[in-house]
């Protein structure tokens, strides 16, 4: 297969004329696509049909996103979207994961145990109900409690009239509410995924980068009343797949931006929150790579814990990559001078930039001591025992006193985590635990009263397996007796980590209240005004914040430069081959046979993955890529290191979206699989008006 | 074979009666063995002749140890010792690092091109002629000046009269001086090398960790004349080897130690530089990951960067994990206290443990942005340009006004390093200035004018791009023209990096000069005071900072705890292929074929690595390990994690330093390598009497 150039729309580098949003920035709401940006950047228009039917054909997962692909309920989203309720399938005899499945029949399809689709049926502005239930006269808690119950109220009305999963969204911090309604699907089925190894190709090393080589793919069924679904609305397939400056259109579930934040918090961010806990993360990565080394079994309990942390620290190095960029600085900064002038001339106390900027300043002054003490109970057991000693605290006061996460409503969650018979391991325990104590000196310094506590006399290590070793709490069974003894128990207990969680207890709370009291509580309050201040100005003519709802992204195939050369925007299946050649003999990079043995049935040529300009984020996974005609012509399913920033704000120049090409999922259903029924299933679906 | 017991000496754990060196602390000088503390600890005596015998036995390679084997020149020392000798013969042919090194006859062993081993052939105190030298009416300067004079003047009339290598010796810090005379080989010949995948067993994952399985040895040759040494003094080999709780004698050449360095100094080195420094490392550490993980040549041009980074923050761990401990401080404070009493009275100025915690007070305020500014410049073509702008300023000034490297006499070095064609990489270089430009904006805040002269208004790794990639550095010639042209030439010069180092130079100065007036000098002086007190008070009943020279430490061969489990002293060749097994796949694991092939010929229990308590430090590489009989029981070649605190204290229930048995060196000989000639050499030497 070779590729072909069907429409390539010609590139206008025109300025936009929307006041803040530059290029081809936004993740957009349906209601008000960016009719204006498309027209007159990409001379591109749509019909409203156009644009339902992308939204009926869109789908949510929990967290992520997908498309449905067929008159039959076929289902595309990416196979890391799919892998846990692929893995919930899996058995020690069958292991999905590992060697990917492939229903041959309608029959073989496997229902999946709890996985719930969405798909997006009806969109309502209800602002003027909500805004109107929140009166002059009312406290802020008061106007906040009104609001709410009015959502829950028109909700409820719309669920009891439509039969539709119904949801308020707060878009703009509150200067909108749309209610979106869903048809819900609980009864979902696999119908194909490939191996792991080459969904995920690279591992943890890819992650984030570009070139990449990734069939992340999968496919699910939709099943109504025990049958295949019997939809409307699905997205044909591109004939002709994807070109370079082709512009392309982004359909998914962004989770969440932070994108109205305050010159002044991004700074304490940059400067402050982010640099501690990078360092925290680098040193724990560090840590756990030589703690896997010692012996195959440390090597097994670590991976979970190292893949946390790999991937936090990843996601913050693109982040910080952009916050340490003046010009995005700049950008903000003008921006921020824009929305000021409509609170010129009021004081400072009134001002809410000013006072996130003192919240800031506060929150400077124990931020690191915070996250330090904090992570010394973060552990399994450690967390154990300050969750034992909190809840003896908590339970003798009324439900709506206590802390949030004791309140009547939450217990049946920490009952459940005080019950989990999941391993703890001894080894990993004291290492974890280890760290947090040298994190916890080297904030505090060695010699404060905290971290006298903390260490009891010995060194971190030495403490450590004192704690851990000496401790109890990974028997259910005491900490059940723990948990029904009141503070009683805890008060006469001589476990050693609950004594440390006694003797620390109050220090940690006295800087929770901190947080709460004097940064939580203003950014709520300041971000609100600070909002209703752009929507003002602006209105909708700038998309809001993600919400984890549906969006339109939009920008076209480019690549970008690094060391002065081009990141080229596609890759073929001759680079995967490559690839997996050069990195011989490591784990990320071994291809399953089923490549192995279909590499003479597949052309070199084909392009495997591409990136695009589009503006996404986590929750945009398996979102599909469609061309100017909604046909598919990719997935996305990562971006590069310079999009994590998108959380603060996008970078035309170097924020790119990686999607798996349509060709390749076609080419490896057909050459590597041999999944005649899916193939004919969607050249069926593609080809019906 | 099996491990038999033949002399265990019985451990008598009485205390010892020396006032600060607890247990088998202590790096020993041989003119002052500690015969006390071994005749009563363990009832052992010695002989002057035994002393003089393991003296002439023993082999100062330059940073490292080493032991005469045979009566002809044979010398026994570890392989990372003579790697970079062996490195040296080899060639693209021949890659003897790689598959290991076997002299069949005594004309094919192979001359090294510069190797130099030193025996140590006479001590003298010569304490009172240098000390004579200066009087009471000179200037700090003058006296330092006349005690150099006076070495200089002690070391050339030894030479001129004995023909011997003659240096002198500053112990105590100046509380005594003596004059070691050393016979100097120059003609030196490789024997024998394993090949480098069974001598550093477990590479770097391991190094540092115990239980370890590494043949870590290898084989030389002295001549005379063209013709193999005749030496009277050689160390003969144990029959039996070593046993669990045998005490066992290390004589060797440890490298330096800071053992006196008052508890505020340790303090900012705990609470400040090395957390700073370990931070940086860890980071550094995960960055080159990332880096070397893009593709198979990113992978190769970071392998020593990463490595120098590996170790260097292994170290570290090991000695912050000391430095956290409150028990080793406050043994250091207790010991501080005792001396400070003979200063009770003088004036916190005259105090010289209050000047080193102003001193060190001052450098917590500036510590951290001068090594993140250094970092800046610590890169390949960073570093040019820094050097370039500085010797421009530097020439002009009369020679001893000059900053100490760009003195006539550091001149050559200077334009070696600037004539350099070693490769420099433009990726490794832009993620290198990259990862110190973050650094830089973290020290300081983002926001900072210098920060903001390094961004040059970009985001740190488009700054880098546009430095590296725009400069010409890379050129000798540009180099050299930029050398020889002056400050008119730096001033004139468009290149980003000079212009970079250029704008920062003034800065980085201002701060270097801070440290050597407010810091430097400060310590200088203090710890002359410091010595003088200790030594008024102790004299030489306790052993002095090492010096590089040749020393003896002594301890039982012991396990330590961790995990509440007892790890064992010995590990055994059984242990070896298990753990290869294990680590199946990767590379660090990898059997050399010959070990593969010789399996079955090796008796599993044949112990291969040891443990003892003997006090070590950077420098006891390749040091001989012996009996009570003077027998060759093992090799030195690492110590654990707990070792590594060792520069500031030794704590002897963790701190443990790693052998190799002799009798896996002989086995490994014999039934893997076949090196008859060698077996019987040494063979035949331990049984003449």
């Amino acid at each position: 297969m070779k590729t072909k150039t069907m429409i390539v729309l010609i590139v206008a580098l025109s300025a936009s004329a929307i006041p803040t949003a530059s290029a081809d920035e936004g993740m957009w709401l349906l209601t008000n696509p960016p009719r204006q940006q498309l027209q007159s950047r990409y001379g591109f228009t749509f019909s409203q049909q156009w644009l339902e039917h992308m939204q009926k054909s869109a789908v949510r997962f929990t967290g992520a996103s997908g498309s449905l692909i067929s008159p039959s309920g076929l289902v595309l989203t990416n196979h890391h979207v799919g892998r846990s309720a692929i893995g919930k399938l899996s058995s020690a005899e069958h292991d999905f994961i590992k060697n990917g499945f492939y229903a041959k029949s309608l029959d073989d399809e496997l229902k999946c145990t709890d996985l719930t689709l969405d798909t997006l049926w009806s969109i309502k502005d209800v602002t003027k109900r909500i805004k109107s239930a929140a009166t002059g006269d009312m406290t802020l808690s008061q106007a906040n409690t009104a609001r709410r119950q009015m959502m829950s109220a028109i909700e409820q009305e719309s669920q009891d009239e439509t039969g539709l999963l119904s949801q308020v969204v707060t878009l703009y911090n509150g200067g909108q509410y749309h209610l979106y309604s869903y048809k819900r699907y609980t009864d979902v089925r696999l119908v194909f995924a490939p191996e792991q190894q080459i969904a995920a190709f690279g591992g943890d090393i890819d992650n984030f980068e570009y070139p990449r080589y990734c069939a992340d793919f999968s496919i699910f069924r939709i099943y109504e009343d025990g049958k295949p679904l019997k939809n409307e609305h699905y997205l044909r397939w591109s004939d002709t797949g994807a070109a370079e400056n082709e512009l392309a259109f982004i359909f998914g579930h962004p989770g969440r931006t932070s994108r109205l934040e305050t010159v002044a918090q991004l700074e304490f961010t940059r400067d402050t929150s982010m640099p501690f806990d990078m360092a925290w993360l680098f040193r724990r990565e560090v840590e756990l790579q030589a703690f896997m080394g010692r012996s195959a079994e440390y090597n097994r309990i670590g991976q979970t814990r190292i893949k946390g942390v790999a991937n936090g620290r990843k996601a913050r190095v693109g982040m910080m990559g952009g916050l340490l960029d003046p010009e995005l600085m700049r950008r903000k900064r003008d921006d921020e001078q824009r929305l000021r002038a409509s609170f010129e001339g009021t004081s400072s106390a009134d001002n809410p930039w000013d006072r996130v900027a003192r919240a800031m300043q506060a929150y400077t002054s124990f931020y690191r001591q915070q996250a330090a003490i904090n992570g010394v109970f973060r552990g399994g057991l450690t967390g154990y025992a300050m969750t034992l000693v909190r809840m003896a605290q908590e339970l003798p006061k009324p439900s709506s006193e206590r802390l949030r996460e004791y309140r009547d409503t939450a217990l049946p969650r920490i009952h459940q985590r005080l019950n989990s018979t999941a391993p703890i391991y001894d080894a990993l325990e004291v290492d974890s635990l280890t760290s947090a104590l040298i994190g916890l000196a080297w904030t505090y310094g060695a010699d404060h009263p905290v971290v006298q506590t903390a260490l009891g006399g010995r060194s971190p290590r030495a403490r450590a397996e004192q704690l851990i070793l000496g401790s109890s709490l990974k028997d259910v069974q005491v900490r059940r007796t723990l948990a029904d003894g009141g503070w009683a128990a805890i008060e006469a207990s001589d476990d050693p980590l609950i004594m440390l969680a006694r003797s620390l207890e109050s220090h940690t709370r006295e800087l929770r209240t901190r947080y709460e009291d004097e940064v939580q509580a203003v950014q709520r309050q300041a971000y609100a005004q600070i909002a209703a201040a752009r929507f003002a100005l602006d209105g909708d003519s700038v998309y809001p914040d993600a919400t984890g709802t549906l969006r339109l992204s939009y920008g076209p195939i480019a690549d970008w430069e690094e060391m002065g050369k081009k990141i080229p925007s596609f890759t073929n299946i001759g680079g995967l081959y490559e690839r997996a050649e050069l990195r011989k003999g490591e784990q990320e990079f071994i291809l399953p046979e089923s490549w192995i043995k279909a590499r003479s049935r597949l052309d070199p040529a084909t392009p495997m993955n591409f990136i695009c300009k589009g503006d996404v984020i986590g929750g945009n996974s398996g979102s599909p890529i469609v061309n100017a005609k909604g046909e598919v012509i990719g997935l996305v399913f990562d971006g590069n290191i310079h999009m994590l920033v998108g959380r603060y704000a996008y970078d035309e120049r170097t924020n790119r979206t990686i999607a798996v090409d349509a060709r390749l999922i076609k080419s490896a259903l057909k050459n590597v699989y041999g999944t005649t029924r899916i193939i004919n299933e969607i050249n069926d679906a593609s080809k019906t008006p």
